[in-house]
Parts: structure tokens; sequence; C-alpha cells
């Protein structure tokens, strides 16, 4: 084993976050997106109207709306309520803004030395994931008194912390896989001529959502799109599930988002229905081919580029290079699409341990009536890879109720 | 009838853009929030990365990712496509802010003039609803040469275009509420002893997803949140589906959120399994009374406030009054939440015909381990009002698919 490639487990999210306020001469970091509040301290909140502190030398404090379930915030970190959806306040998010002021003072923190980043953009759905982020369109300009928003470096630095997980996350997001495949399996019982694409994708997520209440999972929630023959075609462009029924010969698809206690799983399968013509079924041969002998190259080291070149060149060399019409992968866990670099053409960044990527070559002629695409969710290990999206040992959660379509 | 309580029609949405733009010495209006994209031009983007220009003396450009799904796209209006999602391009949102210079640089309208909401915050889901918004967190600076961030005031009367929905608005939002039937529908059927919280409420979101592809719905999806006994108690704080099984005794709360085609409808329905306890059966009367009380009064010139006085009265007059502690209601229909005036204590502003507002007091109580909310959406008419949830002839919708819990 070459030993430039043996990285040390990542440091505690404290210290990451520690280190990156000390890098960026900060005192403080003020978090309140879902996405960033898993990620520095395992909480994912309900409403998506929380708050948290980070200090470079002081203990963190979390803010969290009255009316959040209690039963699921941390342990080990202080929490202060404040008066969301407190029928006699009027102005809760006032409150909070006066508060976090306070609290920023009373560590002698300056704004100037306090950082957020300002936008709701990309953030992941909160718990109420039917609810566009709660916080008002002024919620950055109420905090711009006592928070600063950095500048796109450091912004970037911050978005750097995404990319390596920890052991805790590594395994959260291995349940979120596990989960998922409880949902894979209903696509895959569920494939017979006559079904609609609709019926099929809603059989998905129900096996998804009655997870809930097994082995610690507070929250689980799917989206899953299923495409079938000529639509299959479309699943470059875009995924939706329609009316469609099932048909002898169809290649049918699956886009499948999972959120498990706010962990993401990313994955697509691709399966016949009866016997595809041979040009289909070559289809679907080709990306299951492209997709193995990428996965097979990831290790630490390697860069993005070579991933993606790896996928492109099996696929170009069954003359389909016009047909794999996206990126070959991404990173992926406290989002459904993590921030960090991709597995695409000319990327240099290199993979490191800890980081989980995305791998789903695709191809889809709408001549041939066929599409495929294979996607499963990779970690980045010391001395390779592992795949968290097979074999997961998914058997244990038990299936998701045994529904079968009418 | 009060002459003065008729009101006419409200004008096209063309022609109240065009009188916001004038009345607010704007030449120009830059969306690209979905709902805002859904109120201006009644297009539901798919991937939420679409940006519409309106002009208040030309006629709008609708700009879209080159991926976007081109049979939902709207007719009459001018559509381009930019490169998002193309492998070759490396920066579409760059080639986008390009292209809209240049529209608004044509029609000679200067930063200055043109405004746009710069936020992300509260915006609704677009159809691809796992996502966050796509759009990157330095959108709005990216397009800050080309259009300015309004002061509040400005943003507030955008803001107030949200209320009164047109004809074709209150049809899509009628079909949202058609649709919920048949989920609430399969709630109904399913309330037995036994059955988990998750199970019921993934089948409520299954019967809603099968919806796509019957009378012109093309996207359909729902969020069911279950809470029964004890947990129904916690449902006037937050709404979730826990592993909990139906007892007889209980009652149970459903929270309902749906989406059909963009147009959202917001409904509560709280029911008995077998016999519950004369306190709680009690609780599940004041609400529904006190519900319909407020509902009898909506009509075009009553304030918020009355009308959540009217339903606080009712529930006081039981000694529950402590127990009811949130807002009686919102306005709905292009988010799960819209903005504008809420139907809350003290609020002065008058309903209008044509807006369409929540009617959901509950009351909750641990001690009795039982609460009830029964939420409807209610349309004001030039007469009086129209309940969009009930009776509402979803019969024609047939059911989810008969699916039954196992």
């Amino acid at each position: 084993m070459n030993a430039s490639l043996v990285a040390a487990s990542p440091p505690s999210r404290a210290q990451q976050i520690r280190s990156f306020l000390q890098q960026n001469n900060l005192q403080a970091w003020v978090s309140w997106r879902p996405d960033e509040l898993l990620m520095l301290s395992g909480y994912f909140p309900f409403w998506g109207a929380s708050l948290m502190i980070n200090f470079v030398d002081a203990e963190p404090i979390l803010f969290v709306p009255q009316i959040e379930p209690r039963d699921h915030l941390p342990f080990g970190l202080r929490v202060e309520e404040y008066p969301w959806g407190d029928l006699k306040c009027g102005d809760p998010y006032a409150v909070l803004a006066s508060a976090v002021g306070a609290a920023l003072a009373n560590a002698k923190v300056k704004a100037k030395q306090s950082g957020m980043n300002p936008s709701a953009a990309r953030t992941s759905l909160p718990i109420q994931a039917a609810e566009q982020n709660p916080m008002p369109e002024s919620f950055a300009e109420l905090l711009s008194g006592v928070a600063s928003q950095p500048n796109g470096q450091c912004l970037a630095n911050f978005a750097k912390l995404y990319s390596r997980k920890t052991g805790e996350e590594i395994q959260a997001i291995r349940l979120a896989n596990q989960v998922a495949t409880v949902g894979l399996q209903a696509f895959i019982d569920n494939l017979q001529p006559g079904i609609p694409e609709t019926e099929i994708a809603a059989g998905v997520e129900s096996a998804i959502y009655r997870q809930i209440g097994r082995d610690r999972i507070f929250h689980s929630r799917g989206w899953a799109m299923v495409q079938s023959g000529p639509n299959s075609a479309d699943a470059g462009r875009f995924n939706r599930s329609t009316a469609r029924r099932l048909e002898d010969g169809d290649l049918v698809l699956i886009e499948l988002a999972t959120c498990v206690n706010g962990y993401w799983s990313d994955l697509t399968r691709t399966a016949p229905v009866g016997s595809p013509k041979p040009e289909a079924t070559s289809i679907l041969e080709t990306v299951t081919d492209a997709q193995q002998a990428a996965i097979d190259a990831i290790r630490p080291g390697v860069s993005g580029g070579d991933i993606d070149a790896i996928a492109r060149s099996k696929i170009a060399a069954q003359g389909l290079a016009a047909y794999f019409t996206h990126h070959t992968g991404h990173q992926v866990g406290f989002r459904y699409h993590d921030p960090g670099f991709g597995i695409f053409p000319g990327e240099s960044s290199l993979l490191e341990s800890g980081m989980i990527v995305t791998i789903e070559p695709g191809v889809y002629m709408p001549e041939q009536r066929a599409g495929a695409r294979i996607e499963d969710n990779v970690l980045v290990t010391e001395s390779g890879h592992e795949i968290l999206s097979r074999n997961t040992g998914s058997e244990r959660l038990g299936s998701g109720g045994g529904e079968k379509p009418s």
C-alpha cells in the first residue's frame, strides 16, 4: 500500500469548525441552513428555523423554535428556545436576532469576526419537507448587524467541510442506503406489464416512509421517479413518473432520492420488463459495464476527471458517447447533491478517504425508445472503496409492509 | 346584496404585473422563484432553474434550462433555452445572466429600473421536489448588475399580488383540493386499531401520487402526517408520523399538504377510532363547531381578526382557550403557506373576493392524550364563501388505486 494514500480519519466536526474559523480569521460561525446544522452537529431540524453559533473558543449554542420536537434535540449541546410558533410573539425573528447578537457580544465577537452563509439557496429540506425554508427573505439582512457575509473564498472553504464524512456520518448515510434498498426492492417486485409508472413510484415511496420507527429512524422520505419504455429515453434530461403503463420489452428506470434522519442516498436502477429488443439490452449492458469500471477505479488520489473518463470511454467504445449527456457523478450525503467537486470531464481534484460519491453513467436513445442509468453511492476508503448501496443488509429492516399494486 | 361588497374579478396577471411595475416606478421584473413564475404565468418549473422577465411595455420572456420538459411549457409566451444541464457548459448561470442583461438592454431597461426578489427563502418547491432550489447562493449577486433589489415596500407590494386568485387559479386550487380529498378518503378508509401512523400516511401519499395522468394532472404530490392518541396532542406544535399503532379510543389527526401542478391545498382532519372517552369527543366537537362558525362568517369586508375571534371565542366558551395555541388560518394556493395577512388575533386587513384562506382551529390537551384540528380551504366569493375542500366531486378522479394497508 502506498503510504501517501493512507489518510487518518477526519477530525471531529467540533475540531474542524474550530480550524476553519482560525484559518479564516473568524471568531464565530452562524449556521441556520438545515444541511449546515446537520453537518456541524448531527442535529436535523424539524421546522428548518433553528440556528447555531459555533465559536472558536467557547461551546456552541443552538437556538430552536419553542415548538420544535424535543425528542431529537442533540445531547451535549447548549440549547435555547425562541418564541417561533408562539401566538403571543409578533416577530420571533427579531427575538432570535437579538439573542444571537447578545450571545456574540457576550463572547466579545464583533460582527466582522462572525460569518454566516446568507443565502437560503441549495439548502436541504428540513423534516417538514413540504415547506419552503421558513426563514424570511430578510433574514440575512436582519442578522447583518451581528454577523458578516464572508467573501466567496471563505464560503468555498466552508463548503469543503462537507466532503470528508466522519465515521458516524458514514454510518448514517449507510442507513439511508439501506432504507433506499428497501424501496428498490419494491420497485423490482412490482415490475410487470400493465402497471402505471406512478403506481410503482408510489409503492417505493410508501415502502420508504414505513421504515420510520425501525432502527433509530425518526424521519424517512423517498422521492421516486419511474420512467418506462420511451420515457426512459428522457431520463438524461429529467426524471418524473407518468401514467404510462409498463409494456413487455420496456426498460424501466427509477431515480430515487431518499432522506433518512437528514442524510441522503441518491440511487438509480434500470431493469427490463419481459424481453426487450437486443438494442435496448445492449444499452443496459454498456451502462452496467461502464459503471462497474468507474467504481473499480475509486480510491484515494484518483481525480474526479479520471473516474469520469473511465465511464465515458467504456460508453464511447460502444459508439454511444453522444448519448451519455451528463456528468458521471457528484458528492452526496448531507444533501441530494452535496457541494464540492464532481465526477466530470477535466476535474482535477482528487478523491480522499471519507468522501462519498455517486457513480451514475447513462445512455439515452430516443430512437430506440430506451434509456438506462445505474447509480450507486460509493465511499472512498483508505484502501479503495465500498459501495454503500449494494448488499446493504437491508433485510433486517424488513419490507415496506408487503404492499402490492392493485 | 350590499353593492359595496361586489367586487369585479381581478384583472389578468399580465395586467396586474404591468400595474405593479408602473406603480413602483419600474420597467421590468425578474422572477425566478417557482411560486412567482406560477403566479405570473401559470408555468410551474420542473427544475426550479427557470427565469422570466416581465416588462411594462413589452412581451415577457421566459428562460428555461435546455433539459426542462417541453410538454408543460406555457403557450403564448416567448421561451428561450439556456445551457443548464449541458455537459459542455461550465457556467450556465453566467450564460443566463448575460442573456437576461441583453434582454433588458434591448428593451432599454436600466438596472435600477428592473427589480427582483433576491432571496430563495420561502419559495415553493419545483416539480423536482427533493431538491433544494438549484440556483446558486450567489445568484442574486450575479444578476445585481442588471436587476436591483427593491426596497421592502416594493417587495411587500409584490407579495400582495398573491392574494386575489384569478378564475383559472381558483380552478387549479380546486383541483388540488379534489386530489387532496382522494388522499383523505384513504385516511378514513384505513383507520383501524393496530395500523401504524406511518402506514396510514404512506397510503394517503400514495393515493395522491397515483392521480398523475388523470384530468390534466402532470404533477401530484402529498405530504401526509398522521398523529394518533397522545401524539395528536402534539399536533399544535408539529406534525409528523411515528410507528405508533392506532388504538381503540384514539383521536387520529392528519395534516395533509398537497401540490397539484404547482397549486397547493392545506387540509387537516381528525377522526375517532372506535369509542374515544367523552373528554376527547368533546374536544373534537368543540373544534368542529368553532371551525364552522368561523367559516360561516367569511365574506368580503370581514377582517382576519374578526374571523379568528369567532373561532377563538367558541373554544373559550368551553373553557379551552389556553389549548388553542396557534393562528386560525392563513392564505394558501401558490405555496403551502402563501404570503399576505393571516387569520389571527388583531389582524385588521379585510377579506376580498378571490382570496383563499385556511380555517384551522385546534385544541391540544396532553392531559387527555388527545388533540383535534379541522382545516379547510375557503374561497372568499363576492357574496360570501365556498369551501373548496368539501363535496369536491373527487369521485370522478377515482380512488388512489384501492391500496389497503397490509
